[in-house]
């Protein structure tokens, strides 16, 4: 590293990695860097993904949230094929610069109107909680729904 | 997998895994799984921590947020040193189940007063902002610190 123009060698000082301007991305061993995408309007959780250098050099260029997808081993323009993209408002790193939050609006389904950001149909991808506080036990917890779906999958993606 | 009585075998229908009410997080290769803190009232992202099968357990039974820490390759009960805990409100996961976002309010710096939840001071540990939308350059980017800070570390932590 740096692995493209945009980047700055990851400094040995502490203050200047957590305080300076440089971006010195911490990339996994996988070459990765987990991003999270939250709705610059409701603040909500979109989804985790991840992005490796060039995702987030096109991100960093375009405005536009790409990541890297691991399930297909591709560059990943999110929305590609469900017209749902996720156009930056804010992009920001934390502290040891080991992740990215992107701020984003989201692009409307090419079947219509809906603005979701999970593959499944739900507004974002985390429509599941799991019980907590509950103490010791030794059954499995389980979790419940608690989202809507807001488009059809189907009608999004054509039958699978 | 599962490596404690809360977690459900992972299920090979992706239909259950997606959409079934069985806990079967998907831990990488080093035994980890990423949770990103939310402030329940503002909706802000906190940290992304990670957390083992054990801070994960801990989080289920106590309602409150553990990490397993990896610099300091220990768990790492949030808020033992600073007092500023994270409370769970609601803990959720993801369509593969392969993260967790936890909805948390923040206990008070023993120090005094602060609600926040960065070791550098700030509210939360993405206070840098990335220029985006620029197009094609070969100049590294500049960041801007967009937050202030809600504590002083030395008084928190102690001198380093």
């Amino acid at each position: 590293m740096p692995t493209n123009p945009y980047f700055t060698a990851r400094p040995d000082d502490k203050q200047a990695l957590e305080e300076g301007p440089g971006f010195s991305p911490k990339f996994n061993a996988d070459g990765l860097i987990p991003c999270v995408s939250t709705h610059a309007e409701t603040g909500e959780v979109l989804m985790l993904g991840y992005m490796n250098d060039i995702a987030l050099s096109k991100t960093i260029e375009t405005g536009y949230v790409y990541f890297w997808s691991r399930s297909r081993g591709k560059l990943w323009f999110k929305g590609e094929s469900s017209g749902m993209t996720q156009k930056l408002v804010q992009l920001t790193t934390n502290c040891d610069q080991s992740a990215v939050v992107a701020k984003v609006t989201i692009g409307e389904a090419t079947s219509g109107g809906a603005q979701a950001s999970c593959h499944v149909g739900y507004p974002n991808c985390f429509y599941r909680a799991i019980p907590t506080g509950i103490g010791e036990t030794s059954e499995p917890v389980q979790m419940a729904i608690v989202a809507e779906k807001a488009f059809d999958p189907d009608e999004v993606y054509g039958k699978q």
